[in-house]
């Protein structure tokens, strides 16, 4: 039995695979591809984006060796980049938590 | 209701803080905190370690700002390495099924 964390991976791994696979390179996102995937898998962080040409610039951003592709390392990226945000949202938390318990 | 893949960031995210506030500073993992995640929720690569010291050498990989901890960010870095390694695996395993169907 996989644990959590291990289950975790392997979302990341199979959702980057269910979109890659729709269209042209069978491991790598075109721009629809990663559209597509945003908007399914991360509409809370899409919707939270105020410029229309946002999954234009993400798209850039991760397509580090400008083939016009997004393979699964640059993919990583953006999920690393979320996750950190994240984090640092949830720390934040953490810590207002600790003072209101101190006051 | 998160998505699966917003889930999967959230479990990458809890099992981190899960294991970091055991001891020493909350935000960030000591070597034995590190040890006890990788064993208890990563067994099957840290079985696959014939090293032991492997934990030792993938602390002192993962601690690049040397102060003696791994932070979220340095974390992430070690989903990132094993999110890869299994995402070359399973390309392989679907290069390999495609060969056998064109036989």
């Amino acid at each position: 039995m996989p644990t959590e964390l291990e289950r975790a991976m392997e979302i990341l791994l199979c959702q980057f695979h269910k979109y890659a696979c729709k269209e042209g390179k069978s491991n790598s996102l075109s721009r629809c591809e990663l559209k597509k995937l945003m908007e399914n898998e991360l509409p809370t962080f899409l919707k939270s984006q105020k410029d229309p040409g946002a999954v234009d610039k993400i798209f850039k951003d991760l397509d580090c060796d400008g083939d016009g592709e997004v393979n699964f390392q640059e993919y990583l990226s953006l999920i690393g980049g979320l996750s950190l945000s994240c984090n640092q949202l949830y720390e934040m938390h953490l810590r207002q938590q600790n003072q209101q318990c101190k006051k």
